[in-house]
């Protein structure tokens, strides 16, 4: 903050607005202490807007700002079969597998096409407008680059019928991360292990209320659980899907600070992620927020070999300083 | 050996048999050394039958042989989908999950009910003779205990229209182990990982072939795998099945010694489980196994607690004694 209220001072003097600075290092184990924070401090973090930068540019020279979020439920099924791990020579054919359960489950909890089949998962679910639709396919985007450069899979899946960027920004989707339990050494052990455990999220899009689809999981695994298997369910986190409008003068300010240094035309994006935070500022400070964020498409983000473009640091500060100034009237 | 030679000295003066003794060590994770060895050093192995005591009394105070083994074959399917981990926000809706390939692939390989699905993979299965079918009914065998006391779960599983003892002796099966890759310590993380896997065995009964179930195996897994994903298999062990005549003499010794000490009938079981050794002496040394252990049900065999009992070291000692002097024609 000292340094870019330096910058700010050495361009023209003074600082333009008021800033207030919150840091946030747990978003990615659930974000809970800065929900509660920002619960408890209300009147300390009275703001008009909040800044957030933990977004991307859509291409390397492309002004973006992000005006939307997929919602996130993360959470882990465990299943339990015998009362302890068995040996599968002995007893195979006659105890139950934990595993068997949860693949049974989780094969009917999403098509191979990639269509979730919980019963109204997509009830309600808020397509984005036909202005929104179009902008998107104005975007730079190349499918078979995207699918051999950052995918780099043989093929991409989804639902039929929609486009890549409006499956990972505005479709619901689920995945299963891990599958803890048993034996996963290298080599064999014959193992029925009595507990087995998968981490299953959802992506939630606008209208889908995380409480009521938590339900609707539950109940459906509920239904789905093999008889002779114990399942539970554990809530990892949970936050709804979020939209800003573009029709306020923060993004206003943002949309052109961004074009004036870099000399293009902002473009407005959604990601697929999600910024829990971003939806408390909305649900409990009553502020908007300002996704601007200088991160690029290959950056490997949770992935090994991540990285930050060096030159995006500095049309980053630039715009910041821009950003401000505009804001502050000056 | 020396303890055991000491013993029989005591009793008789004498050994009654000529005694060659060969430890194995590695049975839980392959036993490759051992079958080496075994085909390398036949002269010095030659022998008339072996005594191999890796097996259990049916119940605590019933003198029991086990006269028949289930095959294995131990593999490990590996997917893969994208080049690298992604993150299931910006690239769930797109990108493969190896996962949902594994559990696509793994939900067809056995019914619900616990039918496995691999075309061919009951062809040529041979049944247990009506003799030994009949034998098996008179053993004290309460399902309901067992379920509660040993598996311990709410329901048993398996097969319609076999009993437990014919579905975990004399039917083949398929298991889960484990399923490495991903997301698996505490807590959540939304990786969509680029590699997955499964550790996946199947039992084998009297005349399935490893080979052959391996072929048909890897063909069905191949026709399953979903498109845009690439499966391996990794074979970790194999060996078939394996069961032994009662009408030699060292299955009859073993059957009077046990009768001897236990003052009891002996009873002819088979196990579920593998001992691939047993194959080996048979098909390489071309000599009988007599399989006379003195382990017991609720010996939690490869699970915590595992146990022995010490009454049957006792018993154990003595029935091995009785049998070398029966053998040796004293």
């Amino acid at each position: 903050m000292k340094a870019l209220e330096s910058l700010l001072k050495a361009r023209n003097g003074s600082l333009p607005i008021n800033v207030k600075v919150i840091f946030e290092g747990e978003e990615e184990v659930g974000g809970e202490s800065i929900a509660e924070y920002v619960r408890k401090e209300k009147a300390k973090l009275k703001a008009d807007f909040a800044l957030v930068c933990d977004t991307e540019l859509f291409a390397p020279n492309l002004p973006t700002l992000c005006v939307g979020l997929r919602g996130l439920v993360y959470t882990e099924i465990e299943a339990q079969g015998a009362k302890t791990d068995l040996h599968s020579g002995m007893y195979g054919g006659a105890a139950p597998n934990p595993f068997f359960a949860l693949i049974e489950i989780i094969s009917k909890l999403k098509d191979a096409k990639g269509k979730v089949l919980i019963p109204g998962f997509y009830k309600g679910v808020k397509a984005p407008s036909k202005d929104e639709l179009k902008a998107w396919k104005r975007l730079p985007f190349n499918e078979e680059h995207y699918r051999k450069t950052e995918v780099g899979s043989k093929l991409l899946t989804g639902e039929p019928g929609f486009s890549v960027l409006y499956r990972t920004w505005a479709r619901p989707t689920l995945e299963v991360h891990g599958m803890p339990g048993g034996f996963t050494a290298p080599g064999a052990k014959t193992v029925i292990p009595a507990k087995a455990a998968a981490k299953v999220s959802m992506r939630l899009v606008p209208n889908q209320d995380p409480d009521d689809i938590l339900k609707k999981y539950t109940a459906y695994i509920k239904k789905l659980t093999p008889k002779g298997i114990e399942t539970k369910i554990k809530v990892w986190s949970k936050g709804p899907a979020c939209v800003v409008g573009t029709d306020n003068r923060y993004i206003q300010a943002a949309t052109e600070a961004l074009r004036d240094v870099f000399k293009k035309e902002t473009v407005f994006i959604r990601s697929g992620g999600s910024i829990p935070i971003v939806t408390d500022f909305q649900d409990v400070l009553k502020i908007p927020s300002v996704m601007m964020g200088f991160g690029l498409p290959d950056d490997n983000l949770h992935a090994p070999n991540e990285k930050f473009h060096i030159p995006n640091f500095h049309r980053g500060i630039e715009t910041l300083c821009l950003f401000f100034e505009k804001l502050g009237g000056k």
